[in-house]
C-alpha cells in the first residue's frame, strides 16, 4: 500500500504556520481574520492538488472529497481545525488537517477507499474573540443556535457577520448541518496537548473517550476582621475555609471519584494582608469520562462543604457552573486506531482526552474516534507547542492505516 | 475628687462627629482636610473653655497644657489622635481626644495634678492618602524623616505640602521633637477595635503590650498546565501548596507559637478555571507581643514552607515584608490603670493592643500605658464603629483616676 508523504507533510505544516506567523515564534490564526482565510485556502489548494474537488460550507468549514470505489453511501469522515488561539503553537487543529490532506493523496494515489473520504478543516473551535467555540463543528451537527449567531463577541460584533466576513450565510446555517447517514465513521487525529504520551514513551494515544466536564464556584461568606486585634476563636476567616476546599477538591481526584480535579480559581476578599478574609472564591473543574462519576462527586464536595462550613464558622455555597456531557468513542474505530498503530509497530495506550475538541460535537451523527501523537512537555496553546516530527510523521501514518481497517469495518450492512 | 462631665463627654463626641459625617452615617476627617482643621479648632476652644493653654506645632499636632501644682519640670500626657479614616465610625482616636479634654477639665476644677497634664491631639495617625500614617507622633519622636516629608502622597502632594496647608511647617520639623524628660508618663485611652472585651463582658481592657507585627509574601511558583490534560500525578499546583500555606500559618497562631497569624491576601495565577496555578501569592500577617516569638515563627513558617514545596513539587519562597517591634506598657501605669479600674469598681482585664497607636511611636521617649473600652461587635475603621455610653464614660472616668494615680507614683525621684 501506498504510504504518505511524511517529509511533505512536516513542510506543510510549516507553510501553514507561517501564516499567521507573530514575532515570539507563535502562530496566531484567528477564526474570521484574513490569515484564517488564508490558511483555509492553502489547504484546500493542497485538497485539489491531490485530486478531491473541495468547497466552503456556509459555516466556512473546508470540505474535500475523495470519491470511494463503492460510488456514494455514507462517507469516512477526518480532519480538524484551521483556527488558533493566540499565540499558539503550530499543530493544534492544524496538525489533524494537514495530516488529513497527506491522508487523502496516498489514498487518492493508491485508488482511494470504498467509502468516499471526507476532509474537514472546521471552522471557529477555539472561540476566537469571546465566540462560542466549536462553530463549525456545531453548524455540522445542526446544532448552532440563532441566539447563538445573534450574540456580539468580545469586540460587539455578532457571529453572523462574523460568517458573512469570511464567506459565510448564517441565513442559511442549516444547509451546513450534515445528515444521519452521511457519514459512516469519523476519525480525528490531534495532539495530546498534555503530557502522559510523552511522560511514557508512548508513540499513539488511542482516545477512549472526551471527557465530561462540570465546573462549579465554591463562594464562602466569612467576617472580613481586624488581622491584629481579632483572636483566632472568634475568626470566621473565608481563606482558611477556602483553603480547606482547594484541598478538598484536589482529594476527590486523589481518591479516585473523577480522573482529574482542579481549583484554577483561587481568590480572598477584600483581599488586604491587615483584614481577615470575609469572602473567598474557589473556581473548580471537574473532568471524567463519566457525567455519572461527576454528579457524584458534585454530591461529595457538597457534603465536604457543609463539613468545612462548620469547622470554620463560614458558610460554604456550591454554584453550579456549566456542563459538558462525556462523549465515549465507538469501540469499533477504537479498535481501527489500536490495530493500525500495532500494525506499523507503534507502542500505543488507550486514554481519555481531557480537551475539549469537535468530535464530540459530532458525535450524535456517527460512529467517531480519535487519535493522539506526543505533545513534548504537554505543551498547548502556547508557542512552543511541538512534537516530534517522527511523532507526527507516524500519526498520519496510523491515521491512514486506521482508515484503510474502518473502510472495511464500517461498510454498511456491517453496522 | 470632682468626677468628669460624662453627659457632655458624649454630647462633645456626637459635635465633632458631625464634623466629616457621611450620608452613610460614618465620618471621613482625612487628615490634612478642612474637616481635619475645623475638628482641631472645635477641640482646642473645648481646650481654651476649661481653662488650657492650646498651641499646634509644626507637625500639626494640637497641644493643650495645664499647669500642675509642682511649678514645672515633666508632665503627664495624654490623648490620641484627631483624624479618621474614610467612612470611619466617630470614636478610633477622637473618643481618646475628647475623654483627655474632659478629665483636664475634670482636673482643672479640682486645682489640677502636681504634674503639669499635657493634652495631645496627633495629626495623621491614618496615613490619609497614602501618606505614612503616625504622622504627628513621629515628629513628636523626633523621628519623621526628610524622604517620609519628601515623598508624594497617593494624589502626587509630597507631605511636605500637605503638612503647611493645615498651618504646619516641614522645614522646622524638629521642632516638634519632644525631649526626653518632657513628659514623666504618657496614657491613651481608645476603643478596643476588637470583640475581647465585649465577647468576655468586662468593662477596661489594661494593655499589657502593643503587638509586633512581621508582613511576609509567601510566592510559590509551580507550573501552569492544562486542567483537562494533565494527570494529577504529573502536576505542580501553586493554588494547592497555597492551601497548605494557609493551613500552616494558622497553625503557627493554633499551636501557640504567636498570638495571630492571618493571610488575609490569597491569590493564584493565572486565575482560570481550566488551568493549573502556576503562581499563587499568600499575604502573612504575624503579631505579638514578643518580637523573638514572631521571629522563631517566621523561622518555622520557613521549615514548613520547604516541606510543602517538596510535597506538591513548587518552589515556596518566604519573602520577608515588614517588621513593627512589639512596645511593653511600663508596669507603673499598668498598674495605674488596673488600680483605677478597681477603685471605680470595674471589671477588667490584661490584654495586647493587636492595632497599632500613637503611644508605640512615642514610647521610646517616656513611660507608656493604654487602656480600651470595648467595641460592640469588634467594629472599627467602619461607620457601625460603636461602644455603649456608659463604656465610654467609665473609660474617660478610668483615665482621669489613672492620672491621678500616676501623678504620684511617677513624681521625680521615684522613677
Amino acid at each position: 500500500m501506498t504510504d504518505l508523504d511524511g517529509a511533505r507533510l512536516l513542510r506543510r505544516l510549516d507553510e501553514l504556520a507561517a501564516i499567521g506567523a507573530t514575532p515570539s515564534g507563535g502562530v496566531t490564526r484567528l477564526a474570521y481574520s484574513a490569515q484564517d482565510v488564508a490558511g483555509r485556502e492553502l489547504v484546500a489548494g493542497w485538497l485539489r492538488e491531490a485530486g478531491l474537488s473541495t468547497g466552503v460550507d456556509v459555516a466556512g468549514n473546508l470540505l474535500g472529497r475523495l470519491p470511494g470505489t463503492a460510488g456514494g453511501g455514507p462517507a469516512l469522515g477526518t480532519g480538524s481545525h484551521l483556527d488558533s488561539v493566540v499565540e499558539a503553537g503550530p499543530l493544534d487543529g492544524a496538525y489533524g488537517v494537514v495530516a488529513a490532506v497527506e491522508v487523502a493523496a496516498a489514498l487518492a494515489a493508491s485508488g482511494g477507499l470504498t467509502h468516499d473520504l471526507l476532509v474537514v478543516g472546521f471552522s471557529n473551535e477555539e472561540g476566537a474573540r469571546g465566540t462560542p467555540g466549536m462553530v463549525g463543528s456545531l453548524a455540522a451537527a445542526g446544532a448552532l443556535t440563532a441566539d447563538q449567531l445573534a450574540a456580539p463577541d468580545d469586540e460587539g460584533v455578532p457571529l453572523a457577520r462574523r460568517l458573512r466576513d469570511v464567506g459565510g450565510d448564517p441565513d442559511a446555517i442549516g444547509t451546513a448541518a450534515w445528515r444521519p447517514g452521511d457519514l459512516a465513521g469519523w476519525l480525528e487525529l490531534h495532539i495530546e496537548q498534555g503530557p502522559v504520551l510523552a511522560a511514557e514513551g508512548i508513540r499513539i494515544g488511542v482516545v477512549s473517550a472526551i471527557t465530561g466536564r462540570v465546573t462549579l464556584d465554591v463562594v464562602i461568606a466569612g467576617a472580613a476582621n481586624h488581622a491584629g486585634t481579632t483572636p483566632m476563636a472568634l475568626r470566621r476567616d473565608a481563606g482558611v475555609a477556602a483553603a480547606h476546599v482547594v484541598l478538598a477538591v484536589r482529594e476527590l481526584a486523589l481518591s479516585g471519584a473523577v480522573r482529574v480535579a482542579t481549583t484554577g480559581v483561587l481568590r480572598a476578599e477584600p483581599g488586604v494582608r491587615n483584614v481577615v478574609a470575609g469572602r473567598a472564591v474557589v473556581g473548580v473543574d471537574l473532568r471524567d469520562e463519566d457525567d455519572a462519576r461527576i454528579d457524584a462527586a458534585v454530591d461529595t464536595l457538597r457534603v465536604w462543604a457543609t463539613d468545612i462550613a462548620e469547622r470554620t464558622g463560614t458558610s460554604v455555597e456550591v454554584v453550579f457552573g456549566s456542563r459538558i456531557h462525556a462523549v465515549p468513542m465507538d469501540d469499533r474505530l477504537v479498535g481501527c486506531v489500536a490495530d493500525a498503530a500495532d500494525q506499523l509497530g507503534l507502542s500505543r495506550t488507550g486514554l481519555p482526552s481531557g480537551a475539549g475538541h469537535d468530535t464530540q460535537v459530532i458525535a450524535p451523527l456517527m460512529p467517531v474516534g480519535m487519535l493522539f501523537v506526543p505533545s513534548i512537555g504537554g505543551v498547548s496553546h502556547a508557542p512552543d507547542e511541538r512534537s516530534a516530527p517522527e511523532d507526527l510523521v507516524d500519526g498520519a501514518r496510523t491515521l491512514l492505516a486506521a482508515l484503510r481497517l474502518a473502510d472495511n469495518r464500517l461498510r454498511e450492512g456491517s453496522r
